[in-house]
């Protein structure tokens, strides 16, 4: 893949930059919404391109057990399976496989799990984690790591992340279509400044396409992850895209740009949408309170996305009180604008050298500012 | 409201004709998607109108009940509170009430229920109906009236259908916008063929802008129903609309258009979408059967809609098998245009004097014939 970095802010580490993928070009910094199961819950690819979507991301764990990576493979791939042209960026499954606690024994080969669905015995390992992304043909595939609980002993961090890196060196290994594929190494180390220099370090001396912070997000204070995002990409290549993994509120992407994140993902965005929270430019709202049951302004006062533009907050708490699934979709439509329009004014900002500026009037705004 | 009739086909009562209503002109004969709660489920009224729908009918039970008819009114009428600037029909609430079964008295003055939802004691008179009907705002209202279980004794059906007839002079009484709502009358009369033509001189004999037959397609085969619409069309006058009412599958459609019906309604199309049933021009599909798994191919080779035109029944069964709500859109979007052409080739057949071919050609195809 081709990166290229366009403008750096001035009096930040935030930067603009163009990711040249097999399925289209990619203006950074990105949000990338998630689409778990080959589909962005509630939307349609269309819709995603209106609303400005750019790159999504899917689980390769979900894909995994269903439908099966083979029949997306024979499918045509992940793209004209789910029919999205875009770029697309698949997790390893690893997230989702330690996520499972008890259900999971780690070894230096790989993980050994049980389905979520029907307990069956499953088996990941990085070479495995390649396979199955390269079967989904994703523009970039994730190397299999081990995000590393919140909060972990320093003993566990060290193996851990060393365990990685030599999972990475089998993931590049097992890495065969070069050309249309770009693998990512993650760098974890914790919450332990010396850890995650090192393990910058030793990941970025792995060349390729990209790199991304993993372990970041999991639980922790914003001041934790910017602590660490302040001296981890100093260790990462300029020329090269950096990825914050699992990020979602205006808050924690704000704070990634800051310093010098390019790319992002979370479930947070379609997730709250489905509860009936909207984020607005005035703080997030939850449209189900009693208060907007005759509210017949627009939910967003300044937002002109489909929803805004036609509905009222009376008819979406209606929606949600009577549990229709439009109102899963109006809102997803509405929160997913909104993110990627603040994802575009970030850009913007960089690209005019007043990101610090617009980063405090939308702080004030929103109501992170008191 | 104006009714125009074009067309009567030369070997059956099967006619075309044109409704036209405050919101818009209906080309008839019609199929009206439910959307019950202020929303077609799953679709967003733009979707509806690229698919072809003209006209929706909602549900005034369920209005009252929740967000209240008061609030849609202060939203500016129902149309405006769901963004739908077509014509809209609105039951009287009658079927829904008399549904509750022991949750209801009948009495001279209206029907005392429960709600559904929380156990409150409501009651609902002609007057009260046309009360809530006016404020929604609806092109056409329907009379409150009995329909009678099936099946019922002669002696119930004689005392119910008087009552309705009874029930009909109140809410045309109660009737005030005039210029903008049309109210339509209900026929009654169980199976019996006597009671069905007397009900039906009752009726028609009180000056109103259209009448609809009730009670039918209520559990019975259709060879019953199609007797009851033989005869009772004959007393129904030849230039105002005639309304079937909850007839949905193409069988029961093309046999009551046969029969000289203009409109139907139905909530079978948007129901069985989110059971994984499709309709296709060769029979129903059940898209959640292991079969599909890896079937590359269009839901239905013969359709265009948005759902055939860009995905497989692999990606279907997939989207149903994992439960998102992306099946339920393509499905419903893919169901209801299916019905909908099919009511406008129905109507175009008509208009060719071809409508016993088409149904013949239509039956073959779909399976109805061995």
């Amino acid at each position: 893949m081709e990166f290229e970095l366009i403008k750096k802010d001035s009096k930040t580490k935030a930067r603009a930059g163009l990711m040249k993928l097999k399925h289209g070009v990619v203006e950074t910094p990105i949000f990338m919404p998630v689409g778990t199961r080959a589909t962005v819950k509630t939307m349609t690819p269309d819709e995603l391109k209106d609303l400005g979507a750019q790159i999504i991301l899917s689980n390769t764990y979900h894909l995994h057990l269903r439908p099966g990576e083979d029949i997306v493979q024979k499918a045509g791939g992940l793209h004209k399976f789910m029919n999205w042209d875009k770029p697309i960026l698949t997790d390893s499954g690893g997230f989702q496989v330690f996520s499972l606690g008890e259900m999971r024994k780690i070894t230096e080969e790989g993980v050994e799990f049980r389905s979520h669905i029907d307990g069956l015995k499953l088996f990941i390992s990085p070479e495995k984690s390649i396979e199955i992304q390269t079967k989904l043909g994703s523009d970039i595939m994730m190397a299999f790591d081990e995000c590393a609980p919140y909060p972990a002993s320093r003993e566990y961090i060290i193996n851990s992340m060393h365990r990685t890196t030599r999972w990475l060196q089998r993931c590049k290994e097992a890495w065969t279509d070069r050309e249309n594929q770009n693998l990512f190494g993650i760098i974890q180390g914790g919450l332990y400044k010396d850890l995650r220099k090192e393990h910058a370090k030793e990941i970025c001396s792995i060349d390729l396409p990209g790199y991304a912070v993993g372990g970041l997000s999991v639980g922790e204070p914003v001041e934790l992850m910017n602590e660490v995002l302040d001296y981890v990409t100093d260790y990462m290549p300029e020329n090269k895209p950096r990825y914050n993994m699992g990020v979602g509120t205006p808050l924690y992407l704000f704070e990634s740009v800051e310093r010098g994140i390019d790319m992002a993902d979370c479930v947070l965005p379609t997730r709250i949408s489905r509860n009936g929270t909207l984020m607005t430019s005035h703080g997030r709202l939850v449209i189900k309170n009693a208060k907007y049951k005759e509210d017949f302004t627009k939910p967003d006062p300044e937002c002109d996305c489909y929803t805004c533009r036609h509905y009222s907050r009376a008819y979406l708490r209606h929606l949600f009180n009577v549990d229709e699934i439009l109102a899963y979709r109006l809102a997803t439509i509405h929160n997913l604008t909104f993110l990627l329009k603040m994802m575009k004014n970030i850009r913007e900002s960089i690209l005019g050298d007043y990101f610090l500026e617009y980063k405090h009037e939308f702080y004030k705004k929103y109501g992170y500012l008191k």
